[in-house]
């Protein structure tokens, strides 16, 4: 006893911000990852598993959003090597690629799927590994790739159970933005300050540092501001590129500083969205202005609408929009996001829409890093426990699981006969268990078979196995009548049949197919 | 240039011991362990999925022959906790079972299946992730629970694919072993030595100390040696558990220097396994002599027999034998094996046994670490890389995958109407893809469709457009042809068909038919 003081037991607990995952909820994801892997598969794309850990050097710093290196990693050292757990499917990719791209078909379409891991703060809803379910095309420098992958997202999210009309794939191009930020950026946009020349040329000289009043920075805080064009609005998007404004809590946000004819195109772009992909295109060439870059951009898009009208997929489906920018930085062209279109209620009952559940775009330096050479690429991440809660919320999966038959045991000395009743059902292909815990109390059996969920039970004591019979118990009928029925109405509809053994199977089959 | 200089670049590789897996490597796999699923689903367990993560304290120090605390484990500090990769499911499992206890039906039938790592050296074929495929029943304290574990074991092996006659399912029981070592070292055997009463005395006392001459450590030294069974025979096993003998190498083993009265039962306990059970039962009486625990360890494996015979399972399937030890420290009553019992050839091209595929037994005292109450459970693990490798070995596994159609692209401005093809090839349901690499040289799209093992390619140039046909290559049969016939046969074999755009579905179905 003193014993036991001196040793105090270990908490039986999850780390913080992992989770378990029971039943139900295992089985329709890993049903929701065949689906999507026979869409990949269909695809053209080959099937690749790496391992959960990589050393640091491999993943690099690409983690979304974190500025700092290896923050948001789970990383340790091991025999002087640093070895850190995958924080997505991409950076492996870009490894292996690098590693076997002599023996790899090129262009490689590959799937990945499986659990990533950050070491985030974890929050409600928000946790340390997750899964993702990747498909990326290496090698490929035509925007085709881009518009299969789009088409072929489309078709996932048809397969899984989201109806044409409850989602849809909105399409941008990286070089667009960055056509409206050059212009944004141009030296000659300083003019509409109506400087006199010196104080222009030190604007300019200013401007051009990478120091935080620089134009480096001016575009990044851009970006972050187009971000929120969502939440706060054309009016809000204006004041926080120019001057800045009070926010919903009377703090006041400070602006980029960008004067009037550099906010003009950032406002052009982000409302070019219109009725037809013809005059989105339109207000996008008008966003640009002369930018090379973004009219190449506008160019790939319209290439993409091409192709993929082409093959049927439609503004219903697929549709030019500018708004969607993606944080990554490392995209290049084309980015795409998966929207989910349907309203859910929140955990206060408020409508929301369901937003995003998949995205990605072109990038085409992440094997460079390994090889020095540029490696076109483009792919798309599933968030696939996004998705499940989406079709949760919209109660398309079914997750009662129907518990198996429970064969009770009255007679703990005939276990052997009701080890040859469930062996009977599981040959016949119906679920089927005996009681494994201590038999003494049936009312504890009962209960079990309760909290199993399961449709039928069988009893059979020293009075049965003498007459060669079993008793079936239809639980699902049982409780039914329980609940509504009057005395006279339990009385009519029994429960529970009285069969020969040999007659059990079938007549558990028959209860189980009325029970559908 | 200089700068590159001092960013080397990282190095494109999988850490120390870990492995990429590609194609159909990665889809048998998940066939595999869905058909698994399903048979474990059939018994009535639940599937459970927790993290890879877990805390060390959590884990505990179970982890197979390894003494030393943490060895083995992928371990690091995070915010003063200390974290680890699981090195098996069952350690999670006790977590989970004591976190939910009050939740979770009892008994618990469970099962997990993924990934585990171990910091182990890799060696060849040795990696530090691989899968496991487990089934656990937690408070369930009659063996009936062991049995069922072993019959699920047997329609598993079937369900994959390996036929009756090809495995076997071996069973032993801790409880026989423990009783034939308190038969070893009863302070009685002692008096074989024929020792005077003082010398005894202090024999005795040296014995039941815990120190290196201890009754302890020679008990662990038994049951090293019983384990060596396999590889030295019965006269190795009779010498190294007395004076010890010399290996192959010429270096001379230290025996345990047991007394031939000591010896004895061991040998008996080996050799027990006879033509039918009943005499197997009757050997292990024998050896256990009057030893209550034996006696009870034997009586177990009858009722096993009992309960696996009344459903089917005859000894063809599963048979009693005292030679399965099992490693693990932590098993307390009946252990299983499976072993595979047809021959591959090695590397070096000697015939040898497949060996054992999965295994495991009953604990009860794992979730007792959490909650100080012990729980009887039992359980089995899979080891399916290993399983998977047997059927590929045996040619039972096709991992010939059929790669997709490949529609080539002679003209690039035409890559609406190809992708418009390769649609009508999916929405056929047939895998289907266009060449997105360049497509400037029509020979590398060939060998593009060669490495993805392409049953037919589609062509189809400005000629082709124009008479709205489409060429539909046999790869298949051309590249037998271009091995096998002369060149008269070549003419009169076409692999080359023209037909209309409308048609090409249907040819390529033919073809693809064909060609199974």
């Amino acid at each position: 006893m003193a014993k036991d003081k001196k040793l105090p037991r270990p908490k039986a607990q999850t780390p913080k911000g992992f989770q378990d995952y029971f039943g139900a909820d295992v089985t329709a994801r890993s049903e929701m990852l065949s689906q999507i892997a026979a869409v990949y598969h269909r695809y053209g794309f080959d099937a690749l598993e790496t391992s959960a850990v990589e050393t640091v050097e491999a993943l690099g710093k690409f983690l979304p959003d974190v500025d700092r290196p290896n923050e948001g990693v789970f990383a340790w050292e091991e025999d002087k090597d640093w070895l850190a757990l995958r924080y997505d499917l991409t950076a492996p990719l870009a490894r292996v690629y690098a590693q076997f791209r002599n023996d790899l078909p090129t262009p490689y379409r590959r799937y990945a799927m499986g659990p990533v891991w950050r070491n985030e703060k974890p929050g409600p809803g928000r946790f340390r590994q997750f899964y993702q379910c990747d498909a990326d095309t290496v090698g490929a420098p035509s925007v085709a790739a881009d518009a299969e992958i789009c088409a072929m997202l489309s078709d996932t999210l048809e397969a899984v159970g989201i109806p044409r009309g409850d989602y849809v794939i909105r399409v941008n191009n990286r070089k667009v933005l960055n056509g409206v930020l050059d212009r944004v950026f141009d030296a000659k946009s300083l003019l509409n300050h109506n400087l006199d020349e010196q104080d222009f040329d030190s604007q300019v000289q200013r401007a051009q540092s990478t120091g935080p009043g620089g134009f480096e920075a001016k575009r990044m805080n851009v970006l972050r501001t187009i971000d929120k064009f969502d939440k706060v609005g054309e009016m809000g998007v204006r004041d926080l590129l120019g001057k800045g404004r009070l926010d919903e809590s009377g703090a006041f946000i400070d602006g980029v500083e960008l004067n009037t004819g550099q906010i003009e195109p950032v406002i052009q772009f982000l409302t070019a969205k219109a009725d037809t992909t013809e005059e989105t295109l339109q207000n996008l060439r008008n966003a640009v202005g002369d930018s090379a870059t973004g009219a190449g951009g506008i160019s790939e898009l319209e290439t993409i609408t091409d192709l993929l009208g082409a093959q049927g997929y439609g503004p219903d489906r697929i549709v030019i929009d500018p708004s969607v920018v993606r944080g990554l930085g490392y995209y290049t062209g084309p980015v795409y996001e998966a929207e989910l279109t349907f309203e859910v209620t929140d955990e206060k009952g408020r409508p929301r829409n369901f937003g995003s559940v998949a995205g990605g775009g072109r990038y085409d330096d992440l094997v460079k890093r390994f090889t020095g050479q540029a490696v076109p690429a483009t792919g798309v991440s599933i968030g696939v426990d996004r998705l499940l809660a989406a079709l949760r919320a919209k109660g398309r999966i079914d997750l009662t699981t129907v518990g198996p038959v429970v064969v009770t045991v009255m007679d703990r000395d005939r276990m052997a006969d009701y080890q040859s009743m469930v062996s009977d059902l599981r040959n016949a292909g119906i679920r089927a268990e005996v009681y494994l815990g201590n038999p003494k109390n049936f009312g504890n059996q009962l209960k079990y078979a309760d909290k199993r969920a399961s449709p039928v039970a069988i009893i059979a004591g020293g009075d049965e196995f003498e007459a060669g019979i079993v008793q079936i118990k239809d639980l699902i009928l049982g409780a039914e009548i329980a609940k509504n029925a009057t005395l006279e109405e339990w009385k009519d509809r029994p429960s529970q049949y009285e069969v020969p053994r040999d007659q059990m199977v079938a007549k558990v089959r028959d209860i189980l197919d009325g029970q559908n």
